[in-house]
């Protein structure tokens, strides 16, 4: 079963139905429980380390991500050095201390009362970075959107985010943080990006909820108000959380 | 089980473990199989209409993704109606002629033979795009760099990319289109923008490998060469990709 971890194994393994094979229940719960059950973690890192497969098994994981004309334009740098985290630290200190004075009034209070990273507390921090000269510079599908390789990206770090939930460990993605200072950190050249700074590590808990709905600063949006039908402004029938709420009470049964 | 698809049910559902719950073998198979068997997908849609309940789910799953501040910036715009399928269709061949144009040679005799779209052929497009303004203009986390709500909308795209794998269903990412033609097209305001047009459907089969790689167009990168270890250009030891043959082997005992 273990096979679909491998690319080498997943390229021959045609008999298995590996790629082309139907989800049972079974495997379908598997996607839908990572996905629903993925939070941001900031607050919940323990320092246990992380074994070497896992970290192996989750790279993969992002570096399967679809990527524009397969131009796979990222890297990941494994920052564990506390010198380094200590100046990534830093530099998130001063762009959340501008973000407070961003906010005014009681907003910015309970804004101080957040905890937004775990950068020093998680075992390992990771950089996804996007190379925009990587097999350039023409690449099928970049043409007309240049900003197609930075969502590439994106895609790996949302494959990282799910692979590590399924084996148990948190993220948390550090966006507090001006990009002028994680290049000039973490040494980038000038044609390679910063896209993601991610802490990552087991954790004490999952919240239940996310910790900004749970807190009450936003509420999570009907799902009815947010999709329109063949164009914007069109509402569409039948509308979507009822139905899904429907076809919840069928299942439940 | 299918609970885990009802946002209500999980939030109340605190005695099957859900959210806090490690996964086992079968269920980390689930997401690992969906990672590694996701294609994008252009030249194998079949024509079969998709479920309200299977389309509900995977929209629920985009809707889960992460979001920078809890801002859920993205909507949805299903696409079924012929004549703006048409529209956006021949957008793509505009952007596409003038992409083909921007390789030489041979290179471009091979673009040419490619198929980058299923616009037409299947039975649903989607539009995912990114509301700037939602919950602002100051959102938490998007205060340094203000491209984290596009991320978030990149991210909700991943989610039901992997959502509709488990589902049976591929899906295709539409690049090679301006975003300015599909602004005219699907009357967006000047605060929404365009981030993925997808193509959605039950599919024939799902190649065996992305379609760029098997025609030999450009080569899976390995691992080892992307991984850095502190700082941009440090080699990591050991490296990965040996480390991951040697976990295969050992599991395939």
């Amino acid at each position: 079963m273990i096979k679909t971890m491998s690319e080498g194994a997943l390229m021959n393994d045609k008999q298995s139905g590996l790629v082309t094979g139907e989800f049972d229940e079974g495997l379908k719960e598997g996607v839908y429980r990572a996905i629903y059950s993925r939070r941001d973690i900031r607050a919940q890192f323990k320092n246990d380390p992380i074994p070497e497969e896992v970290l192996s098994r989750i790279l993969h994981a992002a570096h399967h991500a679809p990527s524009v004309g397969f131009m796979q334009p990222w890297n990941f740098i494994l920052v564990r050095k506390e010198g380094i985290r200590e100046k990534i630290h830093a530099a998130f200190q001063q762009a959340n201390a501008e973000a407070a004075m961003m906010f005014s009034g009681e907003k910015r209070e309970q804004y101080k009362g957040f905890k937004l990273e775990g950068i020093m507390e998680s075992p390992l921090n990771i950089c996804i970075t996007r190379d925009r000269e990587r097999f350039g510079p023409v690449v099928i599908g970049r043409t007309a959107n240049q900003i197609m390789d930075l969502y590439s990206c994106v895609c790996a770090v949302q494959n990282l985010w799910l692979a590590a939930r399924a084996e148990g460990m948190g993220v948390g993605w550090v966006s507090i943080i001006h990009d002028r200072e994680i290049r000039e950190i973490l040494h980038l050249p000038s044609h390679v990006a910063p896209v993601a700074y991610l802490c990552i590590g087991y954790v004490t808990h999952f919240p239940e909820r996310p910790e900004l709905e749970a807190a009450g600063w936003l509420p999570r949006l009907p799902l009815n108000e947010l999709v329109f039908c063949d164009q914007w402004g069109e509402e569409c029938k039948p509308s979507w959380p009822e139905l899904h709420k429907e076809i919840v009470k069928q299942k439940d049964i």
